[in-house]
């Protein structure tokens, strides 16, 4: 019997909660007061975890758990902080952004075992759930306006949403959403509008009230990245999906009230190694038009979950797990909306994802971090249909084909250089052009970089701005583009897609960053 | 970003893993030294966490995690440890099983948060993989002897498996297996026969060798209760599942040398209020004949999942989460196979999930903690197709209609009445009898209990025994039914069905527990 409880004895490092734990051969752990720890975990969650995770096992960033940060001095770990790394780490003392005496004090803290967040369950989620506005007193036809062209606007910084009148330019109003609000998605008529914030408060908005109206809220954990809907035929505006990062799990919503159904955990082992991670982070969620089902993207297994939701009522979900690859992040469908395709951002690939066969088609390499965003269609005049992605780590456009009918399908058939590291990408049908921004290169982040589809190997054009450019988007008709530069006086400034000049400047905007316009969101069209 | 990092500082007591967490109105969690935790933990694996699971969250006994336990004084806690509860609790210093002094320890231990127990991940399951006749050393075709009466008897407290031909009824060999060897099932073939130890460690026989022997083996976590193999058409003898408790994940194997293919992990919410258990025990599986499926019972979410094995050597497997019951144990097919009916113990239930329409089709109400095994399938004069489950609660066989064209479809039909509490219910078509043990009835342990399916009003009839019956199979014929005598000089009485005479006894076997006919095993006849 000892032989088996012998194993049950165990600290906390070593359990396959920390899993990794203290190495026995590097340092001691640092001693930290508890107000050293409130304080670490603050900035370590503000600053680090998005890449390391809480639980600090790796994904974006490296693994920094106690088994490995123990192998390194103090000193080293703090010249790590201060100065950032080749991979991509930011340089947090040098850039000024994390004070000596706090790196001293974050270099200490991963050293310690990870706190481990506290749960989120169905009582907390029910509690923090409010219907603004009941159904019965919504209304029951669309506006006398143009409403599929408005945009949502995120101001990241101060937690709203404004609606702006994408005939008009005027903005229509502005409401609250969570704390620095992710992304914005639409409901399968268009008709709602639903925020996720990186603190997990959905928020819904109701575009057919004059003004759109905050209508339904909830919080489904503590920490969360993705939101989408049901848009298969039969269950439109039926179902919403949250994404979590804290907890590790999705939540099943009503479409028309916020109302908690279903949550669904996502811990579980690595695709390829097969090791625990309790965070195991919901990175991005895509709505299958081919079934009821969504895609899910676990960032730490490196699997895609495809969710059929169409039976949730009855408690029932059923997950279909395809292994894919490490680190998934964000991604997008290509133009028939049959292949999704995700970026594995640490493995510098895009995973393929058939969601009709139900597999992974491919692996591609691509350059250092991709960051797609959703990426951008077009027809290349020589390889047809392609899909591209920008890159996190290095300036680059990778173009990929995805016509399976040709057999340089699913390969780079293209690459376009930038001058450096870039967000986003966005292009549409209508446009003959593809938009990058350079939204953290140093030295260009206020240059709009333009390249032409039918031209593809002449030099891009520029539209070089005062302020730091982020994010593009089409309005409804596809001859506007819309960009956001981003600061605490920050505006939106429309371009003409034919002309490249600009038509208008929304101003009076704080740290304006996604837009989201309602027809291109519900048709995905990126 | 106070407001969200002031959340992720939280002692261990308050975070998702240990969730509960001690509660601020009770009393202070007692010290306890490393040596003192580190013995109450085994002895708490091994007589309480069987019931109330490691980390206490309660399934089968109730939740006693501090936030519970705290409430009650030392002096109340150890009564209840020494008397036992009307709950069926035993009374386990009233009993003599655990001493005065650790009776005192233990109520303090359950005071404190439970440790944690390791992960168990594939570089360790990799680690303990054994093939120990490759296929290409095995036999061809099977012996000319009638192997499929052969039957596989557990010596549980030995960790061995004896096999005995059921013709000559002669022991032919005798293997190792797991720590507390819990069950056997056979590949779709019947050449293989699996053996889980309750450490987790899943061991492969092959019958058609001469005698048959041990070809592989490995370990695939701590604590185990269940395999199973693919038994699909197309799938026959490729694939083995593992069941764990700790930790809470399945493990596929290659069905011909139990070489680890993949860990799926199973923590996540309860089915019905949807709190997160890190502990969420997969505690039976049945092999579907319908479609390429385990069934997997999830006993802290109350979730039974089908498992699609088809494609999981490409990484896929997909899940179905159907919402039964909390407490899910034990379970079987009805005659059809298309019905898989399970006990949820501590809710009284017998929940019925189709597996062709891949739905709950009802819970049902029966006597106090159902434990049937597989149950006993039969045709009732009066009611057509019924299946029966014992209790380890009360005294009662409870009998449920299976037909789903009758309107009594799915309802108690009868009840039988039992002296005292019982383990286990078995019968076979060719048999006008049905048998229970009363293992766990102190005065009757020793007695087998017959009722007459066609007089099913008439009083039973009893065969006792000078020592404690547990467990009953049928030979290949159905005209035989074998019995254990349950001690550390155990043996296997052999028992005429057409008669109720003792035809053989079958001596010299160390607490001898559950036997596995090869054939009834294979069919799933019970």
């Amino acid at each position: 019997m000892k032989r088996i409880a012998g194993i049950l004895i165990t600290s906390l490092a070593a359990s396959m909660l920390v899993a990794g734990g203290a190495s026995a051969n590097g340092n001691k752990q640092p001693k930290l007061s508890d107000k050293e720890m409130e304080k670490a975990s603050e900035i370590y969650f503000d600053r680090c975890s998005g890449c390391h995770g809480v639980l600090r096992g790796g994904a974006t960033g490296p693994d920094i758990r106690p088994e490995k940060t123990l192998k390194k001095s103090l000193a080293k770990l703090e010249k790590i902080l201060y100065d950032g790394t080749e991979g991509g780490m930011p340089g947090w003392g040098k850039d000024g952004l994390i004070s000596k005496a706090d790196i001293k004090l974050l270099a200490k803290y991963v050293q310690v075992d990870a706190p481990v967040p506290p749960a989120w369950d169905m009582k907390k989620t029910m509690a923090s759930w409010e219907v603004l506005v009941p159904v019965d007193k919504r209304p029951t036809k669309a506006p006398n306006t143009n409403w599929q062209n408005y945009f949502g606007v995120v101001q990241r910084d101060a937690g709203l949403v404004t609606i702006i009148d994408g005939d008009t330019k005027e903005k229509i109003v502005t409401l609250p959403s969570g704390f620095a609000t992710h992304i914005l998605r639409t409901s399968s008529s268009g008709r709602y509008l639903y925020a996720i914030g990186r603190d997990g408060k959905a928020s819904m908005m109701d575009m057919w009230a004059s003004p759109p109206n905050l209508v339904a809220k909830v919080r489904t954990g503590i920490d969360a990245r993705s939101i989408d809907t049901s848009k298969y035929k039969g269950f439109e505006d039926k179902y919403v999906v949250v994404g979590n990062y804290w907890p590790s799990h999705y939540v099943i919503l009503k479409g028309d009230t916020l109302e908690p159904i279903k949550i669904v955990g996502t811990s579980g082992y690595t695709h390829d190694t097969n090791e625990y991670r309790l965070e195991s982070r919901v990175a991005s969620i895509v709505a299958s038009h081919h079934a009821p089902e969504w895609v899910l993207n676990l960032k730490e297994m490196g699997t895609v979950l495809l969710v059929d939701y169409s039976k949730v009522e009855n408690g029932t979900v059923t997950e279909t797990m395809i292994n894919a690859e490490r680190a998934l992040h964000d991604g997008g469908w290509d133009s028939t909306k049959r292949y999704f395709l995700v970026a594995a951002n640490m493995r510098d690939t895009i995973s393929v994802i058939d969601t009709v066969d139900r597999k992974l088609v491919k692996n591609i390499k691509v350059g250092t971090k991709p960051h797609p965003g959703r990426g951008a269609n077009w027809v290349d005049p020589e390889f047809g249909n392609v899909w591209a992605t920008v890159h996190l780590g290095e300036g680059l456009v990778s173009i990929i084909s995805t016509d399976p009918s040709k057999k340089h399908a699913w390969t780079v058939v293209r690459e376009w250089e930038l001058d450096g590291n870039s967000l986003f990408i966005k292009t549409h049908d209508k446009s003959k052009y593809v938009y990058c921004d350079n939204t953290i290169n140093k030295n260009k982040s206020n240059v709009l970089t333009i390249f032409e589809k039918n031209k593809p190997n002449a030099a891009p054009k520029e539209i070089t701005f005062k302020k730091k450019v982020v994010h593009m988007e089409f309005n409804k008709d596809g001859d506007e583009v819309w960009v956001s530069l981003w600061d605490a006086k920050g505006e939106i400034v429309v371009i003409d897609d034919k002309t490249l000049e600009i038509k208008k400047r929304i101003t009076g905007l704080d740290s304006p960053t996604g837009k989201f316009n309602i027809y291109n969101t519900t048709h995905d069209v990126y």
